[in-house]
């Protein structure tokens, strides 16, 4: 039997988390926070009874749907800290009726007609990392269908003298790579989602990749962007710039899959980088490392990697004693060595008071340099949160970004609600931050929390922590979300954040690219 | 008397060309077209006859709105070619009916209450340097308003660590540069206009400053918009960057007065330079140093000048000898010395046949350094263009951005038609191109045209070439225009290059914004 996703872990079948693993997941969470805690069982299919399917696909759709209850089951949800827990517990109470595997536009032209015509919600589906709620079938829909786009799975065509590739939305991570690498390319391209997240459900989120300062975010790379929608399709020229009239793209980027189907894009690409360099530098204080990192930025140097954690993270992600802030720098390049670059952000990190720790030069660079182990155990991650479901622990990210100005007390506000709230909810749990990325303008930060809750009470408990951290963010000017979409989990704070004129400009586009209001509902916006 | 803006002419009245400066320009062109151009007159505000206006202000506008002579003749009109030639002839056969000088934002909100009630047109106008026919009134209209934000022109917040300022819509280059200066900072934004165009002008057309890579546009260096609509207030959040939703800002940069009145942004700035790197280097043919320039730019080397002239541009532009290309590098940076990156950039020039020149180092630089040169010379070129009206020429600029691997075939298709219309209407012409942008994907190519026409035709025959310009742009795959914006003349052409369901989106929020659509009609869509 061939591999394939796990219908409630991170990853593939294969990878699913044994007995030992979460064992040793509620074993390690007992040590921390002094207590016995048992883990629980994973979920079995052959346990679930699935919601009869409320519609059927028609006969032109057949060849291409499922309504098996493994493809129903893992189209119910994404991967936040409630998807986690509700598909733990075996909760797949509100699965799409069937799932859709297109195998061309046609395919998705036919699906949208279909649902558009029936009043079915449709739910553009990727790789399924949400971890916003944002492809979760609506509660309250007569119908829902999951669009799953993995079939559209290729690099269509290579300008190398453009760099730029021609690539379907529904392809994963590793295989955009894997098709750009003998070219010499790649699209450089790594959020922590990379294995299970593809091309489409990138553009649709504004998902930021790893890489910390200049073009970074997906929005950069997107020269031109293809989408279906009920109202026909939507197709931008390949331009390397323009001035003609708002951007048509950039109304497309971050739509979520509320304005139409993406099915391709041309994108940016780049040659593989053959020089790195990669060094830390301890602070005494995480301000102290922001002031480096804002110095360097603001010197555009544009470093790959220029990352700052503070002691809590440092502590726990590179071994330092708890004591110290650290700012992680890279450089790399495919046609120059970085030393000169790496010297000259290094004299602003001590001038602000930091002191080396780490310095590699990888010249040139191999696959196994330290950017890359750095990518490789990033990406690691979701696959030890894994194992740490089942028994009451109450753990999950959140993300912003603020100017520089506003920076301290943005941080002094938000760590106050969200650890009175840990303190309310659960008695206490860690609160640790670090910068994903840095602007001229100012630093996105990135919370972990952690904190054990009551087994069977983790919902209604994380609710109210990520409702404390949703208002503090707001209020203290940032953004609701960085990098992880908005989604279910975000709608209510993203309405007081987007102009409230702007919101009307996006209903008033989506009645008319999606008159029947059946894409993507519940997601985003209220139409 | 104080000095103010020609009613005709680019720059202030004081600066009109005298009787001496037109019979040079016609005696220059007399000499390049073999023949014997007599210089005309320039027009008298004395002797303007001007439409009896069709609607006064109420009263409750009345304290900021004139309805003189010279208000309405010098709001009739931008700067294209047509504009130029309309204005010398003393065409001023569609002025607004008065002129709103609104000194806040309550100012305005009452224009557009009454414009949107009376169904008249209101057309918001920054510095009117437009080249596409984007502020002239509408000729259906019942009646217009041209609503100049002069008044609004402070930098009213500076924010020195994040580097951004809070700057009125209405303040022009010049003014900004000037109240940025004692903070050490500057928005660095300097496109041909610069003297005459306004920070609020530039968001609505995105506009693209003289420097040649990375950010550059001036969409890069916004932070958040303030809009004023008929439907309410518009106002983003400030933020380095973010990824909630499609950007609201990407939807107001471009949309040239459509959809609202921009009144101030929250604008990222940079501290000044202080090193400096220029060079310059020639190559036999323009495609060797197109070749060098994509090379520097896909190496991230990310160049403050970077500009290819092809041997006509390199002739006129720089006295070269009209058989090579010539490759202009700078490099800027206030916090590092640049010589490395420079040295790298030649590099690869050197590989691809190139010859330096010339190279001239200032470290620290001055205001008299190479590239402070090059900007002034750069903003003069207007005032040269006002001794060459009058008698018969026919001189414009057109623009556009492709990819690279499209490159040489567009600009081979683009020439051939331009040479044959300006062969067919105007029995030749020289026509010569420069990249004034250089993306990693692709060049913004920038071309001039000059011809001898027949005086009292000039207008008929300058569509005709323009119409055969912009045909060749579409076809080759270009964008109809890189940062001149799209205003009427590009809207045919806007029309086919934009995705159609953008278009429709677009209409579908002009109505939520601006529903009896007095929003600078004609311009950008119809809706």
């Amino acid at each position: 039997m061939t591999d394939k996703r796990s219908f409630w872990a991170w990853g593939m079948e294969s990878r699913e988390p044994a007995a030992a693993d979460l064992q040793r997941g509620a074993r390690a969470m007992s040590e921390r926070f002094g207590t016995d805690l048992a883990p629980g069982s994973p979920p079995r299919l052959s346990d679930l009874r699935l919601r009869a399917p409320r519609v059927s696909p028609p006969k032109t759709l057949a060849s291409f749907c499922v309504a098996e209850t493994y493809d129903r089951a893992f189209h119910s949800y994404g991967h936040s800290f409630p998807d986690r827990v509700r598909k733990f517990r075996g909760d797949f109470s509100n699965p799409p009726d069937f799932v859709a595997y297109p195998a061309a536009e046609a395919d998705i032209e036919a699906v949208l007609g279909w649902c558009h015509s029936n009043g079915v919600a449709v739910v553009p589906f990727g790789g399924g990392s949400s971890v916003v709620g944002g492809v979760e079938p609506p509660v309250e829909a007569p119908g829902a269908v999951a669009l799953d786009l993995r079939r559209l799975n290729r690099v269509i065509e290579v300008d190398a003298t453009s760099r730029a590739a021609r690539i379907q939305a529904g392809a994963l991570g590793p295989s955009i790579e894997a098709q750009l690498r003998p070219h010499g390319l790649t699209l450089r391209h790594f959020p922590q989602s990379f294995e299970f997240s593809t091309l489409g459900g990138w553009i649709a989120t504004r998902s930021a990749g790893h890489y910390a300062t200049n073009h970074t975010h997906i929005d950069e790379f997107v020269e031109s962007v293809r989408m279906l929608t009920p109202a026909g399709t939507w197709g931008s020229r390949r331009l390397p710039g323009g001035g003609a009239g708002p951007s048509p793209d950039r109304f497309v980027l971050g739509s979520e899959g509320t304005l139409g189907v993406i099915t391709e894009a041309w994108m940016r690409v780049q040659a593989r980088p053959r020089f790195r360099e990669a060094a830390g530098a301890v602070f005494p204080t995480m301000e102290r490392a922001a002031e480096a990192a804002r110095r360097i930025v603001q010197a555009k140097l544009w470093p790959a990697n220029c990352r700052v954690l503070d002691a809590g993270e440092a502590a726990a992600a590179a071994g330092l004693d708890g004591s110290k802030a650290l700012l992680v720098l890279g450089f790399e390049s495919a046609e120059l060595p970085q030393e000169g670059s790496m010297r000259d952000a290094l004299e602003l990190a001590l001038d602000e008071g930091g002191k080396v720790v780490e310095r590699t030069g990888a010249t040139p660079a191999s696959e196994s340099g330290p950017v890359e182990k750095w990518r490789r155990s990033f990406v690691e991650m979701p696959y030890v949160w894994n194992t740490l479901v089942g028994f009451g622990l109450i753990n999950d990210t959140f993300e912003s970004a603020i100017t520089w100005d506003q920076w301290p007390d943005f941080d002094r506000a938000v760590r106050e609600s969200v650890q009175d709230a840990l303190k309310r909810v659960c008695g206490g749990g860690t609160l640790t931050c670090r910068f994903t990325h840095v602007y001229p303008d100012g630093p996105a930060p990135y919370y972990t929390f952690t904190a054990l809750g009551r087994r069977g009470s983790e919902i209604a408990m994380w609710k109210e922590i990520k409702a404390a951290a949703s208002e503090a963010l707001e209020k203290a000017g940032g953004t609701i979300t960085h990098h992880h979409a908005v989604g279910r989990d975000h709608k209510s704070w993203y309405q007081r954040e987007a102009p409230g004129l702007f919101l009307e400009s996006l209903r008033a586009a989506k009645r008319r690219l999606d008159p029947n209001c059946v894409l993507n509902p519940g997601v985003l916006f209220d139409p």
